[in-house]
């Protein structure tokens, strides 16, 4: 019999009850017959040229369909919660497209290098291709993910529709700064226009130390070329900076001597305050953590141990802990890392819960290497207001109901 | 005007020669017109749940179609050449099956163990799932990797072919510690049998050692469900140590006291000596790397500075230098390990070399954390002669002749 396997209903029987409970589980283990089951005795499918998953696996970006946003407009958001270790499936990476996906041919598609430079280049990507590259495991990470928790997000949201535009890689590129020095950037350049080649010509203004110091034009993820919703040929790739300003299918990098506030850092992208004025450029994506397992819309079974599981990031650096709280941050304990931690990428982590039963509140929260910790979500309102969509780092709650049933935990 | 993008094409096309002829390079860049090149002015496709590569994308595994061998029982590599970073994208790691992929259905599909254990259990996919879990980046390589250089390889070979039975993933897992400590393993226990659910039943005796240290059942690879060449829904994995003893599609673990002696453990993947006896149960992959770019079948356009990369890996913990040779041995020096440099796991390694147009024979060295050095082939055939197929980590040596052209140096 064909049961349903809906990423939904899988991923909500994620659950074993370790210690007491465990007893019951190895009781329902031994009561089945010790013996192979039903397995092919023909021989399967052969070696093939390009593998792809199983038939039986279903997880799939969210994205919502009932809207007035146009799917080329709209986002697509990774199932954290189906997710395993730190790097995300190529697949099931998130987007966020302004004017869809193009479909650019790497053999005709051009980097445009100009403005405060001695010797403009345009660069083919095979060009790019045979350049002293390097290879970085990273998050991206959209300004807006989780901006609905600005304003207590739904009751029903879970980690997918609240977090899930968030994803790590393996990008491989040429460092900006070995292009830049072949061109002679010119005495007062200090900001980089990046701009894609999709229909919107979607651009932003980079500050040249960040150029300098670590910005990639990336061609390849997890070992393959880039795909074709994350820039194909080309994307600027700034660690730890919001996924806007990695700006896709990039197609000029033009040197300035200030920003040239486009609509993406002028009109968008920015941060309304309580004051009524704007934050501006506000590019890293400070430290954040939330627990992927269990999470909003799982049920818990009964009373019983159970592994927590989540992801931690930060912008500026590694992740030097996560504590985790089961009676709505009273109390903290330290969860376990799993190696490697690596700077500006998801670190994953790990803690046993012994639940009682009981209502609870329960969360992590994050400290990176600067020392500093991932805060509420008050305390950034308290700062900051409500009328912000982006930056939202806090801590993310789950509250779990007597009857095991778990829901947003950031509503009141 | 659409281009040939085969994937052979493509890979020898990687070059770039920098220094000197790196100003030859900036002409051909800055003879070009600088502004758009003809891009989308309408919106791209919609964002999608689940992603595919480009269509412009041809990389592909290798697999002779001209062979007795059938395709079921066959082996297919990684194009290392045309792969990035440390992690192989799941679509292109290499597969050996010996009896084909089995598909099976992961909502009755279990794990037994039972043997020597006071409590035999069977576990469902979905009772594993729920268990304490790790995440781990690992190689996994075929015992029969580069076994065609026990005889000097093939003048004509390239990476790809010679190598390309090596892949490094993230598997996430469940340690068969845990799972043995719950079914109380008895006094004598010191092997343990695994077997595939395969039509041919594949299976490997494991020693309890191993088995305790560091051993997975693992049902996630990159991020998602293990692929179903690489065993899905689960599969053993034993870091460091030969492939075919990672048994697929794992159905049983049956503790022993003894080996159970199987076909794959003797008259299959053991070593073949000179005096006519066979070393048995040679499990660790001893520390090996290669140089995947240049290699074999490419050419450079001419004398100049040159990026060589490849990668490194050893089944015995990290690797703890790469070195290249420029004059076939005579002197080494360290390339650069691109970070993090992880334990049982593929690291990158990077050198600049300057080409000065002669015949060259260049190879790369690694030494592991014990302080093990890969060898030299003729080394390993001084000891172990040319009658084995398996466990050839020697030096993998490319000669470039003065019109540019890379061809295995291996052969004398």
């Amino acid at each position: 019999m064909q049961p349903d396997h809906s990423s939904r209903r899988q991923s909500r029987r994620w659950f074993l009850r370790l210690g007491a409970a465990w007893s019951a589980a190895l009781v329902a283990c031994r009561s089945r017959s010790i013996g192979p089951s039903s397995e092919p005795r023909v021989l399967g499918a052969p070696v093939s040229p390009y593998g792809s998953r199983s038939g039986f696996e279903k997880a799939t970006r969210f994205f919502n369909r009932d809207t007035k946003v146009p799917l080329e407009e709209a986002s697509s958001r990774t199932p954290l919660h189906d997710t395993y270790g730190i790097i995300t499936p190529s697949s099931l990476h998130f987007e966020r497209h302004h004017a869809g996906v193009p479909e650019l041919d790497p053999s005709t598609h051009t980097l445009t290098i100009h403005g405060l430079v001695e010797r403009p280049l345009v660069f083919t990507v095979d060009e790019l291709k045979r350049m002293p590259s390097v290879s970085r495991i990273h998050f991206l990470e959209c300004s807006g993910n989780s901006g609905s928790e600005w304003r207590g997000g739904s009751f029903d949201s879970d980690v997918q529709r609240s977090h899930g535009l968030t994803s790590c890689s393996e990008w491989t590129g040429v460092p900006v700064a070995t292009l830049l020095r072949e061109c002679s950037v010119k005495t007062g350049a200090s900001w980089v226009l990046a701009e894609g080649a999709d229909a919107c010509k979607l651009a932003r203004s980079i500050p040249m130390s960040k150029i300098m110091e670590d910005a990639l034009v990336a061609y390849a993820q997890n070992g393959e070329p880039l795909r074709p919703e994350q820039g194909y040929p080309m994307r600027l790739f700034l660690p730890g900076w919001e996924g806007n300003a990695n700006v896709k299918w990039l197609r000029r990098l033009k040197v300035l001597d200030r920003p040239a506030m486009t609509r993406e850092e002028t009109s968008k992208y920015t941060d309304l305050m309580p004051d009524g004025t704007a934050r501006q450029f506000t590019f890293v994506m400070e430290a954040k953590s939330l627990i992927t397992r269990p999470s909003g819309g799982d049920t818990l079974p009964g009373p019983g141990v159970y592994e927590m599981t989540g992801v931690a990031w930060s912008g500026r650096g590694r992740i030097s802990g996560v504590e985790i709280t089961v009676d709505g941050g009273s109390s903290w304990t330290p969860a376990e890392l799993q190696s490697p931690v690596l700077p500006r990428a998801h670190t994953r982590f790990r803690w046993t819960w012994t639940w009682d039963g009981r209502e609870a509140l329960f969360a992590s929260r994050c400290t990176d290497e600067t020392g500093y910790t991932q805060p509420t979500v008050a305390a950034l309102v308290n700062v900051r207001g409500t009328s912000s969509q982006y930056h939202n780092n806090g801590i993310q709650a789950w509250r779990i109901a007597a009857d095991g049933k778990v829901s947003n935990g950031n509503r009141g």
